[in-house]
């Protein structure tokens, strides 16, 4: 069942290496089917050189597995938690990718220095606090219940990935790849924050005005951004 | 019509993801035939990997789309601006490069710390200011605008690249193919001036009397630099 | 003899490259069979390029060379001290890869700064002190004695590597496979925990409690990673 | 004429875009034949990957043109002095590879951190000063004269490489393709010793005796590095 969710489902993966963001088997992708609430997600440990589509497991948003030999990615109930939150989120992905995993080591939120990150996020990529001890014996579902919490006072549309303490990011999109285009775009605006701030330890975020400018013009009713075809392209920014 | 000069913005643009100045399609490449008037330009939003000569759309320098079935770049007005103002100017390029955007984000200019950058570039590449938020209304033109106010008191020939604040660099040259040359050489300079800081955080520009000697052993009349033959490479800095 | 030994130190070997942690031939793999108590070896100065399963070294604990026509690489003194004291290691692996070498260059052990590290790792990967005028006499074997002595206090499995002050690191593991693993994991390990100093040079180690969590739930009786296949993969962290 | 020297000058010149050490055509390499006493050297500004056996230009010491139709490097005059001072020397390569262009654009030798550096290169790697305006008149032969005026007091074959100050490096060797390894060890030993500054910024350089383990164990009478053979690998370290 759900063979086309599957095959996307193992594409987004396929994506992860290709554009560097895991080293082994470090990362995992799922994407959701809202009419049956079930979701697709990478199997646990399997390596990315060896996965098929036919891998791919699939659950539903109580946790059981539906379908699939192989046990799920270990992270499956933090994908589980932000797809029970958010209806709007329709893929999500887990990476251990460097540059932004350095900001999750460092407990800091990447401030928007720029037109990149504008395009992309509204406004800072958070960095949500460690777990405590009580936490941490319900791991993996509290690290998604510690990003809700974060997020249903925030506009999880508008910046669609996060820090986790210690850890490393998440991020999300209306589909499975739109997810992985997004946790690219981390990479990169993660390290040109990183190399901003020692060209400049004094570095201020970018002006509201301009962050508004680049996010409001791919983004919403007015955005005048890129081809007006029956299929836009997954993700904001266009040159 | 213009069918050479869409050729060449065609493999110009294709020079950005060769070369890694792009993410997804974070860049875009124009060049102008003189004689019409007329510039071609990268569509908007559309993939490396999907682009073709045949979508290369045809501008005119009053901003009306000539030829071509895709929306032009929004950067379009930027570029334009640059033709306008600069007779000498045969090819624009706009990127994200990282370490060239990791220093307009940091809001500095880039001294020049070495012959590497001598060899191109007489002088600091300048970090030009933030738009006001009424300059914002009409951003891409403004931005063209702004960048040429500076080079009406600067030599736009003697450094053929600026860095956008909080944005990013452009950078141009007699054609497509050197204005992407030009990109090039600036992501190597910003990334070696980054570093160069870092070593010594005391670091002075290096010697007029040495980037004179390097800037002009490969520009003006008494260039003794290269092969003396009808086809000249394309940008200076040879070995 | 132990051709199928032969064969897999040589294709460990060959990882090396693959995964970017030597330049020229700067990097040699062993491992060991506990039954007959040989260890095949890398031979000293091959080129991975022109590296053969055939060239490989058959060596015994006490220094002796059992077969191969190359002499074994000049570091053999000290994959056998490791062999010696810990039954538990099957590979070895020494390196100079860039990142892991800049800490052991300036002398640092490499704190825990997140799960990446934690789920392989468990606590700081040491820093082994300078040999002494001595002890630089018999150096190959005093180096192996070194990190022999330093584990004897701790525990060889749970941080399968170290770094030798003013040198370099060595991995090891079960099989030469999973030696090579670790090897890669250290350097990605190391360097994150480098670009999250400078974005925050007041960082603290992961929470033990986090460390904990990921180091225990992919070693030891609780472990509940992967699949329950009868061939696990060669190294605990998978996703 | 010394086709089997021209042979080998175009394929060390080709080493340099296979290990990353050039961009465009921003590098150089020549070898010498002692017996004429002519070298050959890499022609000016022509892109490698058009660069043929064939484009390779004869010069004698007194910097006369003795074959090839295209014009020498502009650096000819550099490499020049280097033959004319040092007898052992028969291979010389410049680049502006990125990390060894920092330190020069910084002013800075790169001090012995490590066994990498110590395994190749017998102490600090220099840095030579600016010329002043007067020796810029005859600035390649003079940047030539100024290195060889500090080798005079050094060992040219016990540090086989150094930085010009804002500008980048020269490297050589017995042959050429030696010099480009040691330009390849020149880089990654620059990248290590950048890395290790900003871990420990109180760093000092290794131990001598632990330089003199190293050096000494692959260089002179009593190196026992490598493979007894015929044709013992060029450059020295070998693990």
């Amino acid at each position: 069942m759900l063979e086309e969710l599957k095959q996307k489902v193992y594409e987004a993966n396929m994506e992860l290496p290709k554009y560097g963001l895991v080293t082994f088997t470090w990362g995992n992708v799922s994407a959701i089917d809202r009419e049956t609430g079930y979701f697709a997600i990478k199997p646990s440990g399997v390596a990315y050189e060896k996965l098929s589509p036919k891998d791919i497991v699939i659950m539903d948003l109580n946790g059981n597995q539906i379908e699939g030999e192989l046990n799920p990615s270990s992270d499956t109930a933090t994908h589980c938690e932000l797809y029970k939150a958010f209806p709007s989120i329709g893929g999500v992905v887990h990476t251990h990718s460097p540059w932004a995993t350095s900001w999750a080591q460092a407990g800091r939120g990447i401030p928007c220095y720029g037109t990149t990150h504008a395009d992309y996020f509204y406004g800072e990529v958070p960095c949500v606090r460690n777990l405590t001890k009580e936490e941490l014996k319900d791991y993996e579902a509290n690290t998604g219940r510690l990003i809700v919490e974060h997020f249903r006072k925030a506009n999880v549309d508008a910046v669609p990935c996060v820090l986790c303490k210690n850890h490393g990011p998440f991020a999300w999109g209306k589909d499975a790849h739109e997810a992985v285009h997004n946790a690219v775009v981390l990479e990169e605006v993660a390290k040109m924050a990183a190399r901003c701030e020692i060209l400049n330890p004094q570095v201020q975020s970018a002006p509201q005005e301009l962050q508004d400018k680049h996010y409001f013009r791919k983004h919403g009713e007015n955005a005048y951004y890129g081809q007006k075809s029956n299929t836009p392209p997954a993700a904001g920014h266009q040159n």
